[in-house]
């Protein structure tokens, strides 16, 4: 094939900034390196871009074959290019962020034997590169689109109270919310539909399930709203 | 140096998608390609990144040779990787996007005899590569972003009137806005400062020449809010 540009070429990553919901945090999923450089450190999963798969294709990969992960909500966040990024050689990345509801999918270490693992976003350790800025772009993104996309609902299970539901809120904005107010705009949304059943295994008294309207949430993906509480 | 990655690499460039604004329309700068591929055609300004810049110095570098906009306001806006993009081989592109004043800027042909010009948004030629599909995403970007950010402000002079300002907002989301809402809306942000001078050489009565305020519109563009007018 000819080549268009002759001159030497910056090497293209891309890694994977993956959140999850558990009882009390956001979480965040790590792999621990075992090459050089930042060996023993961790880092966000990800990896070189093949020459002949395309950017989405790659992300894909990297998280299937570094975690396990498959068919997960996966969106391109931000390029990142410093130069002092790698010691080893100029490297851009493709950064992308997912978003996973812990209850439907098994993590494992991946297949070249690396530690991989959840981290409670508040308490994470040093990052290999600059993976620390990346994960800051993507709570930044997570934190502001959830307060005009219905985006955080992908870390819910299928089946969810509205105690759950405003707890992931609280949890992506990090404070608290009012009760109350919060019920008023999640039903003015229209976003909801009750089911018939209640939460089972639990100290407390069951709370109505509920799911959510597919066409309503990807109605208001599409258009945006206002989520200000 | 060593190399982390021994196998063929794809090309990288950028692309700027640079927005203006006329009395009528919003304005996006073309360039005319005199090689192949696309020889003849109009495409976005850009090229490829050199291994020792960032990518946003890459952007700007080639925003000035090629228009000789310097000094806008320039924010990455995605990356594009499609397989078949470039029929050259394989080119992955950062694409941005800039907005710019008019009246400040002077836009030449570029340095290397190209012609630059500037297109209405609505009345464009056949664009080369996917750069269509590039500025369709940087036009979703800025309409959903004057939404709750007051990013279109960019577009402006200086000082400017309310009619100015309602008509940027009508042409970036297309459609005919309520007068009273708007000014109501405005004004509620305290994100404008009267000036004690009129408008010159209008035809129509002179109206109040406002300017924005600059720590206001800060903490509006870092907070966000909710401009559903």
């Amino acid at each position: 094939m000819p080549q268009t540009y002759q001159f030497a070429r910056p090497a293209l990553t891309v890694d994977i900034v993956v959140f999850a919901l558990d009882q009390d945090d956001l979480q965040v999923m790590l792999i621990q390196r075992d090459i050089e450089p930042f060996s023993g450190q961790w880092a966000l999963p990800g990896g070189f871009v093949r020459v002949d798969e395309t950017l989405d294709a790659a992300a894909e990969r990297e998280l299937r074959e570094e975690t396990g992960l498959t068919d997960i909500f996966l969106e391109q966040l931000y390029t990142f290019g410093d130069l002092g990024r790698d010691p080893r050689e100029r490297v851009i990345t493709v950064a992308y962020y997912a978003l996973v509801n812990l209850a439907g999918h098994a993590v494992h270490a991946s297949s070249d034997a690396r530690n991989a693992a959840w981290f409670p976003v508040n308490e994470l350790p040093e990052l290999a590169f600059d993976h620390q800025q990346i994960l800051n772009a993507a709570l930044k993104r997570l934190r502001g689109k959830v307060r005009y996309q219905p985006i955080g609902f992908e870390l819910l299970p299928e089946k969810f109270t509205l105690r759950q539901l405003q707890h992931l809120y609280e949890i992506i904005l990090d404070r608290q919310l009012d009760k109350r107010n919060f019920r008023k705009k999640v039903h003015s949304m229209e976003i909801l539909k009750a089911t018939n059943e209640i939460e089972t295994d639990v100290a407390h008294r069951a709370a109505q399930l509920y799911r959510f309207n597919k066409k309503a949430y990807d109605r208001l993906t599409k258009q945006g709203f206002n989520f200000e509480i």
